[in-house]
This record gives structure tokens, C-alpha cells and sequence, in this order.
């Protein structure tokens, strides 16, 4: 049991992210009202997480580990805000400025559970461990499933092209075959309706 | 294993649940732009379960059940829109109104995963088991963090009593008594400051 110290630096902790809320990413809600934030991604693909197990690309996973991961995975963005996949430029730095805010994050909580996270953050990042996989094909399916669902909204006006999507999203393989070869139909149907260029 | 038609149901499920972004909370986000939706509600309960089992009631928690439940705790909101707690009128025909979306969304599902998630959801509502009585406890206790953090923006307008907050929240000692403590405290400062009435 930990005592009431651990308490209050988990519980400002809790109060920090609430700031997650307020980091906008570059995808709309369906009825196109206001740009998706992190935070409900991250709660979208914890589900996701739950529901896709048996089309994990590995016989095995800790379903657990990833759910923490995907709850977590986007914390960085409250002091760097979100970095859009398709932004080269903002890209370059990104490892760097997310590496400073982890730190700075994970230590505002008590040391076992903070570095809990922080090796769970990196694990995610590093996209080696089956888990990782796992987690990183959600993370990759779920704004093309937006796209599709939303009519573009977030994404027309940046002009992406469909091989350029391809390229960023053919890892999903690597945790999901099966939803790789579903991902490619979205793509392809995002295409149809003009959301990517061709 | 599952086939592809399990994998497109639970898709189909996955995009459905893209509504709960949109069913809006009483409480703000903490820059006071907009309400509080459910789904990254949801994603904060999942967070602090993994961050406050040491300070669940019971000496061992099955915490992905704890993940599980309070990532769907609120789907059911996607018909019926969020049950402000304090309105006592709609909160008579709330568990109807629920138990009616909870069939019709759940039934997407393939038939193990949607009577997984109907039976964890059910466990939540009655808050009879240590998972469910810890899940209940974060519930209660992330808008109490929030009326303070947010100086009260969504909740002054409604004016309630401080003992009718007490009433409602102080099932959290059931989950977590050193979580009631704290919020019992955190009450009293919204006391003080104004947010409710005495």
C-alpha cells in the first residue's frame, strides 16, 4: 500500500492530463463540429485494443500492456502539442521535444509507477515487441477509418497522396495482417471519394 | 481466430462508437472552450485505474476488468445522451432507457465479445464487486477534481448543495476510503470557493 505522499503526486499527476484534452489532432469528429482531440483517440484505441486481440498478428499478447500503452502513448503531446504525421518538417524534432515532456511527465509520479510508464511509452515508440505492433496498427487504422466516416473533413485540405498514406500505414501488417488487408480498402475507397490525391 | 466477418462487425462497432465523442458532459475542459465529452472522460477513469489500484479497497483488483468496464462505462450514452447526476427526473428512467442502447449496441458485436462487454457493463451498474466498486469510486471522483481544477465552470450554473454532492459521492470510501478522504477535501475547497452551495 503506498501512503498519502504517493497519493497527491498521482493525483496532481491526474490533474495535469487533464490538459490532453485540449491537444487537438488534425482528424474531426463525424459530425464535423471540432477537430478530434487525444485523449478520446487514445480512449478509441483502447477499445479498439479489446475488441482486435484474435487478429493480432502474435499468438499471444498481453492485452493489459497494451491498453496501458495506448492510454498513455499521446500524453507527450501536452507540452508539444500534436505532431501530423504527414508534417516532414515538424517530424524531425519530434523524438526530442516528446522525449523531454515524458520525462517531465512521468516524474511528476511516485518512481516504480513513473517509470512503469515511461518504459511503456518507449516501448510503444520503439515498435519492436509484439504488444508494440499490436498497438501501432490501432494507432495507424483508427484516423483512416475517420477519414473515411468523417468525408475527409479533417484531411482534404492537406492534400496527402494515396502512396504517401500507403507508405505511413503499411506497418499495420506488422500487427494485423488481416487488418492491413482492410485498411487497404479503406485507403482505396478514401481515394474514390477524393480524399487523397492519387 | 476469428474471420473477416467478425472483423467487419467489430469495425462497423469501432465506427459506431465514434458517437460518444460527441454525447457532452455537464463539466469543461479546464480552458473553459467547451464541455466534456464522454469518450475522453472515459479515457481519464482508464488512466487512473491503472495509477490508484494500491488504493483500492480490495487487496487484489483484476485490473483489466477495471480498464475493460470504464472504457465502456458510458457507450450507452451514444442513444441516450449524458444523465446529468443532480437532475433527479432524468435520472428515473435512466437504467430503461440504458438497458435498451446497451442490447442494440453490444448485439453488433460478434456474440462472445458483445455478451463480454453487456456482462461487464451490467457489473458496473450494480457496483457489487471490488472491481466494480473501485471503478465506481473513479467515476465519482474525477468531476469533483474537475468542478476545482476548472474553478467550477460547468458546475456553478446547476447550484448544488454540498450535502447533496456528499450523498452522491460518498460511495467512493466503498472503492477507495483514502480516495474518499482526499475527496472529501476537494469538496470542501468547491465549498469555499463558491462552486457549491451551502
Amino acid at each position: 500500500m503506498k501512503n498519502n505522499d504517493d497519493l497527491m503526486k498521482i493525483l496532481g499527476f491526474i490533474d495535469e492530463i487533464e490538459k490532453l484534452k485540449m491537444v487537438y489532432r488534425q482528424n474531426m469528429t463525424i459530425d464535423g463540429a471540432r477537430q478530434e482531440n487525444s485523449a478520446e483517440h487514445s480512449w478509441h484505441l483502447a477499445i479498439m485494443a479489446l475488441l482486435l486481440t484474435d487478429f493480432a498478428s502474435a499468438k499471444t499478447i498481453d492485452l493489459l500492456k497494451v491498453v496501458k500503452m495506448l492510454l498513455i502513448h499521446d500524453l507527450v503531446e501536452i507540452d508539444t502539442g500534436d505532431t501530423f504525421l504527414y508534417d516532414i518538417k515538424q517530424n524531425e524534432s519530434k523524438n526530442e521535444r516528446e522525449l523531454e515532456t515524458a520525462k517531465r511527465l512521468f516524474g511528476m509520479l511516485p518512481h516504480d509507477l513513473g517509470s512503469d510508464l515511461f518504459s511503456l511509452w518507449n516501448e510503444f515508440e520503439k515498435r519492436e515487441t509484439p504488444e508494440a505492433k499490436y498497438a501501432a496498427s490501432l494507432d495507424a487504422f483508427q484516423p483512416l477509418a475517420n477519414h473515411l466516416l468523417s468525408n475527409g473533413k479533417g484531411i482534404i485540405k492537406h492534400q496527402v497522396k494515396t502512396r504517401t498514406v500507403i507508405e505511413s500505414k503499411k506497418h499495420i501488417a506488422d500487427g494485423s495482417p488481416m487488418l492491413w488487408e482492410v485498411a487497404k480498402d479503406v485507403i482505396q475507397k478514401s481515394e474514390d471519394n477524393g480524399l487523397y490525391l492519387k
